[in-house]
């Protein structure tokens, strides 16, 4: 079910700059401190008021844009970048964003952070209607909507054309005269506003802000389309605000430690799930490590808070990209590593408590797990520092590399046995949501936990078949 | 003066096998796990009992072994390999190691970590009488001398060699027949010995044996010749071992924290370098944090042992690389930055204690307390954990891209002005060397310290100019 | 005026196959031999019956397939291919052809040889009505419109959508299921129908079916829809067809030697022209040579008729592609040569008879006159195989690159003073079409002769400002 | 036999300028003009006075040299440079020329246009001495025999290697203060020198002077020594001359038809090898086409002297490069062409002479008759312009790629059959002797007719395996 997804989620990176004599270059920075949100493919477009430029490639920032391409985007007072994160199928040259779309009249460039759960449903309207879409990306598809709107003013055709799809989403839309963003009616992606000097700036995280040197105004709100043009930005509402579902996951592993969504700062509330977590798991131990790098913060407050000393256990190689080549079966057998080493110097004859933040698989956990054993640990306990993943995201959240979810339909104890640690303990949803600590009297606290919880905050549609899966108490195992 | 040493410093990587049906693979992640040890270039020659094949080039690890380059190198049973460090000048695809020659009657294959002190004038004495010279690495002075042994012996010939060259050195000798071993006779350079089912193996790191699977024997003695074979290996000395002065910087930073130095873990000696850093400076601050990456360990163990929080408070972006574009100076002013970026949500309205390895320059080290305070910090300490660095280094360590030593003409109150730290507290070298902890009742403790105390373990001719500093006992400037 | 044109002249190569195993091979192949028509993209489509593939790129023919680009397109059963004339403008990756659209529905591929002379007009109501462009290649107009055609059949929509264009066009139609070919109505581009074993092939010109072992059936008519799908094929007529109009650049200097156009051997006419223009020119001299590579036909035929030896007068380097570093101005001034050499051997002390095929702006003649007396011509006489050209090209081709036609404004007594040549000879139009020799009792022979004469065989549309030019009727000038 | 000569056989083309400001490119022209030499590599070795400079590669000129390789070359006053020739084995970027020894008191760069017969006797003996040799190409020998001369004068030094060295060559030796030209005792390959402005010019063919505007001084003698300084040029003798014997194969296929060899332009010398050929072979035909593009000289002056019209019977290809993937044996069955094809228009129906420069594995010409038949034509009278090759050469021309000479053991007849030609006519060596036109009383004319006589002008050694043939009178076989 999860393979008929395939190339449709897109979890990325948008920013935006409006009113800057280096716009591109300002972005550039931009997207390459959002680079861990997407290493498919960049592109940047820009904007000097008169038409559109666009350099897009697959790839790294720092392979795309050359010294050459960079000139070719100079001059531009505005522009829209992205990064997209690799999937395994649906990638492609001509779905790496942004889209850039030339009429007579003008142009038209779209940065999407999201996922529609209504695209195919619309695609398949439009082409009835004799629309030729260019790419498989769910992006192009408000683009038609927009140019479809008929004699409306374009304002109205682009609120139109917002509240005809549903899902998550985060939307950058340039023209040679302004720039429109656009959230969903849940807030379920990060996007905030920001100043440098007196040009504006939008990113889907706030470390990009840090990195240009931009001072954050305010996050964009769910419902809300923002515009910014010469004179400054104005903010309209194109839908009722629905309750807030920030995707939990952005705080879990997937935003950088050093942003802050929603006011939080991600470092800070992943050392209080690791905090969080040595409580409700209250394991005997003589060192703590983390993951690298996702689970380095939650590893940090673990190991403050149980009073046992936090150590580098396992060592990840700096150095794998694309092309390192993987150890073949044999070689793997015969103990040859690739991105983690452990650290036998630290961990030999020692009581181990490793930190990470997520099972989905549980492939990676096993090899970890033996890895440490091999290097002399006496005793591996594996903490997580979030519930069990039993639900498909249809949100963007690349579940298709994220495949046979293994706590779907096995219990902890199980997986425990699986992965081969001595203890298996998952953070509780409650305690996940206190840890946040943003305090909205509801039960999610304002979060999307439907990869939890299966609880989806919006509509989703037939090809989106939904399992329910019943909930267990116990988020502990022991050997 | 440092200058003149351009090129000629090879701070590198070195791994070699014999045995193996796979020889050329496990090098290749053998020396993907030393690629922390030089970036510039790298080469693996395989051996397959007749002939030496050779592939190298300039990049990285994963760029220059493709599946192609692989597979020319497959069916070898015996492979040496070399990691390559940028050096400003002294570059050139010749200059990439493994240097391989071949001959009407065999091929010999040389890879090479440290540096050679009287290089230049045995280069010239052999041109004289007719050599020539295919690249500038010193390390091709070493096969000519072999060569022109005349009638002796092999293995004779080698130990004379060896005993001609001075400085520090790590080499790897492969013919068709055999695999060589050799280290300078203070073995200021790490190398060890490990097995692998019934193969040999040699690297600078024992990190390498945890990648690839391989069980560690023993490190290389100063002054020894190993000789590797497929009966096994046999030991000789070809040089009155000396006092050992293993480089202090293998620990400080350059080494990777799961390598064991001389029976040491690298990270553990780190911590405690840290710790022994907050015992000596005592400072009263809210949180700590270090320079990535190198400084981690420390700052985890001043955290410790000061009893104040470890945090993430400086984040390094992990996609940098040859190809990023530097922001101009422009950008810069504008606050732009590239590799590291603070955490605001950390270290705002804090007091915070940065801990780093070194200064060299001091650059860096302003720019890192200018972010913090940019950030939100209320005040910024500096500790550094080793002693300034007052004397170049003639070993290998580049100080060519470490001109302008800092510490070299000015005083700690003077460098603490400059980087514009609250305070400056560097690590005493008795602290430093009680906190490696390894007890051989010298001063050293086994250690090369020249670079702090300009007390050079070997003669130094007559190009590599000696300046003596005067030591100020000092080791703390406050503002 | 001619520079409003930029990029949207496409004299190109096209070639397709119905029914082959190896359908993406041959048509590598037959792009390979179109190859002149075409250098800067090329692209491959190719269809299993259930979906379409598509490799292409901007390059030549060897540079764009790779024997991993080959692999993508195995299994088709059948292809469509083009290769794209480099023109200084409109580039770019995304009009590099066939397009190919996707639609949840099936695919459409589209080749197309020619230029329309509507396409801004039809461009312009499409959008108006919602359709967003991907490219900006006329071409594509031709998708838009078939897609646009409400519930009618396939078949109708595609007759229709032709009805519409203007201009002259050859195109291939590709889907799933059948091979569509069509030809407008005055029959302007050369376009053939072959078999080979049970397929059936299409390409530009018959050098193709020559080189993959086709054997020709007929040229396809003006007016013409061939219809090609697993039962055969079947043609009807879209359009009344008007008087034919080819193109008579196609056989003076476009096509290649060893194709027939509509019947007519090319280097067999050429031949001829030159031929007829020994009759017209009646000079004295020692030495006939050719301009290569398009007027060594026509020099060998002067040379026949005349009774004067031909030689290779002129050399020209096979090695000047892309990257060839055109010398400096200074270079130049001191003699550096590019393209072409004289043979100084065969030319000097005597009187030289120069043929070649057009003078656009004068400066190639100007450049081979100087080079050929240099080399010790005493006399050179130029002779042209074609008419003075006077008016520019609506129809594909590239008077983008043909710009401030010499002739447009100039006596043929001030051209060949400009070339510095003693005597300058034009054929007349009269005399072209009768080497030709294809005799439909018109005067244009059944040729669009518009460059030549200002009389072109479809309407103009506004933007192609059309300039009418007095004939004169001398056709040669002597000093 | 000829395999054991792979690798060691290098016909290449070689050009040198001193005291030009614009050194490098002017080099970089003329090389390109000799690309037809050698395709496999090429360099270019520049000197300011102080230093020397060298960018080289394997591919074509145009890849080799972009605008970065020249802005490194950039402010040379003199330079040397080669093109090197396609080997099956012996390739590898260290045997790219030219060669350039850097030593701490000065460089050598050496750029080499032949074979030598005795490289491997003086490489053994180098070896035993201590020498490292960084490449398998002969050339490096002189470099080692010169640096090993002592402490002899340079100049006495270089005339003392040369006498050693045996075989055909032509070398370009430079340094930071002088070139030195040197050409073997028999004056095997051509050599010549020019003059540009202030500067003097050497090149292997003449063509590199017209395309450069260099005016054409002289030939360099057999067992001259040119030094060219800043003092001009000056002569010396280091071998007494013996007769010459130029290598006749440089006049039927080898250089370009715009160069004069030994004052004889290859153009017209290649059209009296036609003529002399038509004499001789006196065959009824309608057409005589040539095959492209070495043999249409020969094929012009057949046609002229034989009164049959000259024809484009056949077309090759210009876009077949390195990248071209062959059709497969499947392919090539069902017809699919490579780089020839017939022009149908012209043959079909008529009695075709075909005129070729020579016969070595005959599998050539075997598909060339075929092609003309499949295109139509009633018969096919295959002409060679030289005599049958019956023995290896060890002077350069590559026979590795020439290998299985089928004229070797196999009758005029027995060659006619297997090549399916109607008849097969080869020139007589002594028509081709007199056809050159280069009376000096001798047989040979001066040239060197080894490959199709067995008579070697030098000494040849063990390695070189030299088998006698018995010459056959008969020189035509008909059906």
């Amino acid at each position: 079910m999860l393979a008929e997804l395939k190339g449709m989620n897109e979890e990325c990176g948008i920013f935006g700059i409006w009113g800057h004599a280096d716009a591109a270059q300002i972005t550039y920075y931009g997207l390459h401190s959002l680079q861990h949100r997407g290493q498919e493919g960049t592109g940047i477009a820009v904007s000097d008021g008169k038409s559109v430029k666009l350099v897009k490639g697959e790839g790294l920032v720092t392979e795309i844009y050359t010294a050459d391409a960079m000139k070719e985007l100079q001059g531009g007072k505005a522009a829209i970048g992205h990064v997209r994160y690799a999937t395994a199928g649906g990638s492609g040259y001509e779905n790496v964003q942004p889209l850039v779309f030339h009429f007579q009249t003008g142009s038209l460039a779209l940065a999407h952070n999201g996922n529609l759960v209504n695209a195919e449903q619309l695609k398949g309207q439009l082409e009835g209607q004799g629309s030729i879409f260019q790419t498989s990306s769910d992006t192009e598809v408000l683009a038609h909507l927009i140019r479809r709107g008929g004699t409306a003013l374009y304002k109205e055709r682009v609120k139109n054309a917002l509240s005809m799809i549903k899902g998550a989403f985060a939307f950058l839309i340039m023209t040679e005269t302004e720039m429109l963003v656009a959230l969903d009616p849940n807030g379920m992606r990060p996007l905030s506003l920001a100043k440098l000097g007196d040009a504006y700036v939008v990113a889907s995280e706030t470390c990009a802000f840090d990195v240009v040197g931009a001072e954050f105004i305010r996050d964009i709100l769910p419902g809300e389309l923002l515009i910014i043009d010469d004179n400054g930005f104005r903010s309209e509402m194109y839908a009722q605000s629905s309750h807030q579902a920030m995707c939990m996951m952005e705080y879990v592993y997937f935003s950088r430690p050093d942003s802050n969504i929603n006011g939080i700062n991600v470092h800070s509330a992943r050392k209080r799930l690791g905090k969080k977590l040595a409580e409700e798991a209250k394991i005997e131990a003589d060192v703590v490590t983390g993951v690298p790098d996702s689970s380095i913060s939650a590893a940090i407050g673990y190991a403050e808070a149980a009073g046992i000393p936090y150590e580098l256990g396992l060592i990840k190689n700096r150095y794998v990209g694309r092309t390192f080549i993987q150890p073949s079966q044999s070689l793997r057998e015969q103990g040859v590593k690739m991105k983690l080493s452990p650290v036998r110097g630290v961990v030999e004859g020692k009581r181990v408590i490793m930190v990470d933040d997520s099972i989905v698989r549980g492939t990676t956990s096993r090899r970890i797990v033996n890895m440490l054993r091999d290097a002399g640990a006496t005793e591996v306990h594996v903490v997580i520092s979030s519930p069990p993943i039993k639900n498909p995201c249809f949100y963007g959240i690349d579940t298709s590399t994220r495949e046979e979810l293994i706590a779907s339909d096995k219990s902890i104890e199980d997986i425990r046995q699986i992965i081969g640690a001595d203890t298996l303990t998952f953070l509780s949803a409650k305690g996940m949501v206190e840890a946040i600590g943003r305090e909205d009297g509801s039960e999610t606290g304002g979060h999307c936990l439907a990869c939890f919880t299966g609880k989806y905050p919006t509509e989703i549609y037939p090809k989106q078949h939904k399992e329910e899966h019943e909930e267990s108490d116990a988020l502990t195992a022991k050997n």
